[in-house]
């Protein structure tokens, strides 16, 4: 079925006879303040649906027949918001139950990138996304991950190359090649990354940016490319500069990378449609306590952000950059994607209608989301530990002055040291006391069974092992230990699982969250993870532990593209070198 | 080849190395002042090219290696225009001829509506306009004419039917379905008229829309049908009202229709991407003098319009509007397409290049144009009179009161008179000096052979024949005379000359201007079309003629879409009824 913003020729009649008075419409919402991201105003009006379309706002439908009447006395009606760029993975959730967490917040779509499951299940694994997002009252629309491996120094569970691009870009609700991350080759004039830009233009859809801190002469190599947009902007003038190069900027809050404040400045009409809102990442208890692309709009409004401005960079700008039209704004013609409010400094939202029918109500689900039609098996048993690892796996021969990684609290840098390792019996064992713990990669996809083994120091833990499957962006088994033993035990229990995070001591299980999707996802509703998620913590903590976010910081120890010392399955990278590192300096 | 606007991986990376400084750019500009429709700040600043694209700009570049080296020396640099919508034929010219009279002005780019050259050739006829606009340094990006015929009541040369529109939208360069003109039907909700607005969805391209005085209920019912835009308003409060709606307000200064000056206030930055220009249609003489879009920037400039929002409307927002990536901007990774301009009030354009080629010096083309590859057969010839054409063919029995079509001067409305005419002999003749004149409308494609015959006053002609093969929208041979003889010269010349106008009189050929592509356009340089429409109207008035002018009010007398009284090879037609009516009241 094709989505509802290609109407049928029935659907368009409907509403066509329904604005000319010739047919009832379906819904008449009166004495609506919409919030117009055409011309700023708020203006009060009625509005008349016809099924998912609205058929027409104005005085003259005051008296409009329709089916119900839904009397709004002065209330706000916004158009329901976009997600510009979001990693559904992040959340640890399926569409599903991300839709469940953000519809009722107001947030009616999102363009996501499957970058997460795409490095672990390849194009079936995007197609599960796809199939699973189909007729979810939430638009699932999707970039095409462009670095699947992100690069070569991993080993990840797939490829995506060119061909598979091509073929994925084709799909009626993939809008683009998602941020094209590795921007170093791109200021090099990479073939296979430019021939990523030309894919996407090719098929009038867009290629995304990724531009971190780039200024100056780089980014200007990196635009000249093609790549149209960036959301890795942290302050105002990096924004700036980029708004000013012809980047639609997306002004992002994130769990971790929160940069709406920064670059509050830019939000001013004058810059029309060039700027939108993304999440990006967020964690399941963010996305259920602060909201999805909902908290960008409800801060910019309560930092004094024009609120129709605001709308517009949360709804109709992001669509409109990704060439979707009949989305993102109260008008003739549009998607009756709409959002009630009883107040519009604190954008809660009462009412949420998505395609003209009511999908929430007071912060609940009044809709009960059609069950999964997808074919799973692409995404199941996705973890296969290499045959005959043990112990022995982990062991490290011993060496004088080595490389260890230390994490940057709060970010997700490490910093590459240089320690003395403690050796016994010819090896070098973790040393919970000097907080020197192992910290192994474990190559998961059943392809190289490699294993990478390091030292990481931050963690503190005086026993035991935490691991987990999410390890961006291979997602490779990452184990940090206090003994090779409960290290073992640790990656055994994750592929009973089927992938998760679990937190052992002494061969026990204290924590433990199955994520059976890809190693990366849950199949439970999301508040109950965010108790598991708790509890892994508290054990984390039992055993020691002193970093904020464990697992979290684990996950990103393996990212082999962010300074300074990664280790991966292929063994310890050192990121600013691009190449594999010996442990011994 | 396909359009530089979508780059070779060559192209990229020449743009992304010459940024980088790994290669010498093809020209440097130094110490531009920039106007950036982005930022809308103007920034002195130097910008470096690659071939086709903007390589990169910045402070950074002012050392750049490049072939040639311009110093600006502060003067203005602007992205060259792109006119939103405009009847390239309305100029009589064919597309060379188009872009030898704007490019020197900074227009880079129009989208063309070819529905004059479709009405007469169909499909073969717009195939002819891509072809022979193929390999122009004007981009000549084009909408599918979504009337033709316009009406039942006429015999146009052709039928576009829905899947001849969705053959020519598969094209590179057809970017939409062009004005939907039939609003009364698109309000009925005629399936026809909303297939079209379904074609172009369906292939992420832009239905676009024809609007004028449409307001409340009308205009939310034809909006309601997905069409995306409107270059109809003529006052302030309706284009407020369409923009307002999610309308893209394209803001018209013809050489009939001149709205800048009314909606000028409309032209604020808050407005962002909503509003563009376009020039719709352009006399030779107003193209060659007043120029095309940039005769919209510069009357907006002087009017106190932000310099930089005015480019905005006048190349970006048109670019945007219909999914145009990497035009409109001096920007990274655009095209180059660009004005140096000497003085921002007056808007000269004193040099301009093509995507990075200089194309224009001082007004005056500096390149030649290519010479035509397309195959004409499809579009000359065109002109067949009825065989068997005779005095006797324009013949009236005498009758009582009659209708009459009197012409209102300066608009292209007509008033439907009742008069008593003049009988001699058992039929109704021409009495000039009642000013009652005698109308024809001859089906000149070689279909149907039939002839309309009328009376028409305003003219004044005291002897002679005018006659015209432009003839809106069917374009057939419309011709206005004092007796039947001169008339049927008139109609035998101009079928001589394979279309075009005429002035005639006792036999003799006083002026006339061959219009032999379609019975439309001149192959001659538009200069010489000039004089000879100058000496058409001369000759006019010395038969008598009052009218302003005379030819292009003729032009208008067949066209069965704007009341009240028209004429078509089918008959009078009293438009309001939408009907044929019988000469006798």
């Amino acid at each position: 079925m094709p989505h509802p913003s290609r109407p049928t020729l029935q659907a368009l009649q409907f509403a066509v006879d329904a604005a000319s008075g010739r047919r009832p419409g379906t819904l008449l919402l009166k004495n609506a303040s919409v919030l117009n991201v055409f011309s700023l105003q708020i203006e009060r009006t009625h509005v008349l649906l016809a099924d998912a379309l609205i058929a027409g706002i104005g005085e003259i439908f005051e008296q409009a027949e329709a089916e119900e009447v839904l009397d709004l006395g002065g209330r706000w009606l916004a158009p329901g918001l976009i997600d510009g760029h979001v990693h559904i993975e992040s959340s640890l959730a399926t569409p599903s139950a991300y839709a469940a967490a953000v519809l009722p917040r107001g947030v009616t779509g999102v363009v996501c990138d499957p970058h997460e499951i795409g490095n672990v299940a390849g194009v079936p694994g995007i197609e599960w996304l796809l199939a699973e997002s189909e007729n979810l009252p939430l638009d699932v629309w999707v970039t095409v991950p462009s670095c699947v491996p992100s690069t070569k120094l991993e080993t990840a569970g797939a490829t995506l190359d060119l061909s598979d691009i091509s073929q994925l870009l084709e799909h009626e609700r993939v809008v683009g090649v998602a941020e094209i991350m590795s921007f170093p080759d791109v200021i090099a004039a990479d073939p296979d990354n430019l021939e990523k830009v030309r894919l996407a233009e090719a098929i009038r859809k867009s290629p995304e940016g990724h531009a971190p801190g780039l200024s100056g002469r780089d980014l200007q190599a990196y635009l000249a490319s093609g790549i149209a947009s960036d959301h890795e902007a942290t302050t105002l003038e990096e924004a700036q500069e980029k708004l000013g190069c012809g980047t639609f900027v997306m002004v992002r809050e994130g769990s971790v990378t929160r940069n709406l404040k920064a670059l509050t400045p830019l939000l001013r009409p004058q810059h029309g449609d060039r700027l939108g809102f993304v999440t990006d990442d967020r964690l399941p208890h963010d996305l259920t306590t602060e909201g999805g692309a909902d908290c960008l709009v409800r801060a910019a409004i309560s930092s004094g952000v024009d609120p129709c401005y605001a709308l517009r960079c949360g709804s109709y700008n992001v669509a409109k950059h990704y060439g979707l039209t009949r989305l993102g704004a109260v008008a003739p013609g549009y998607l009756a994607d709409l959002i009630v409010l009883d107040d519009l400094e604190t954008f809660q939202a009462n009412e949420v209608f998505k395609a003209g029918r009511r999908v929430a109500l007071k912060g609940r689900l009044s809709v009960t989301l059609p069950p999964s039609q997808a074919d799973a098996e692409a995404v199941r048993n996705t973890v296969s530990l290499p045959p005959g690892l043990s112990e022995a796996s982990f062991r490290l021969e011993a060496a004088g002055q080595v490389r260890c990684i230390e994490p940057v609290p709060y970010q997700v840098l490490t910093k590459a040291l240089h320690v003395t390792p403690t050796v016994r019996g010819g090896e070098i064992v973790a040393d919970p006391e000097r907080d020197l713990l192992k910290l192994v990669c474990v190559e998961r996809h059943g392809r190289t069974g490699g294993v990478g083994v390091g030292l990481v120091t931050g963690f503190g833990l005086r026993r035991g092992a935490l691991a987990s499957t999410v390890g961006h962006d291979h997602h490779n088994l990452l184990a940090v230990g206090a003994n090779d033993a409960d290290l073992l035990t640790a990656c055994q229990h994750l592929e009973s699982l089927g992938g998760g995070f679990v937190a052992v001591a002494d061969g026990e299980i204290l924590a433990e969250l199955a994520l059976p999707i890809a190693g990366l996802v849950t199949d439970q509703p999301l508040e109950q993870v965010g108790e598991q998620m708790a509890a892994l913590d508290r054990a984390a903590s039992k055993l020691g532990n002193t970093l904020p976010g464990p697992f979290m910081t684990l996950s990103f120890l393996g990212l082999a593209v962010i300074p300074e010392l990664r280790l991966t399955d292929k063994g310890l990278v050192d990121v600013l070198k691009a190449e594999i590192a010996t442990l011994e300096v």
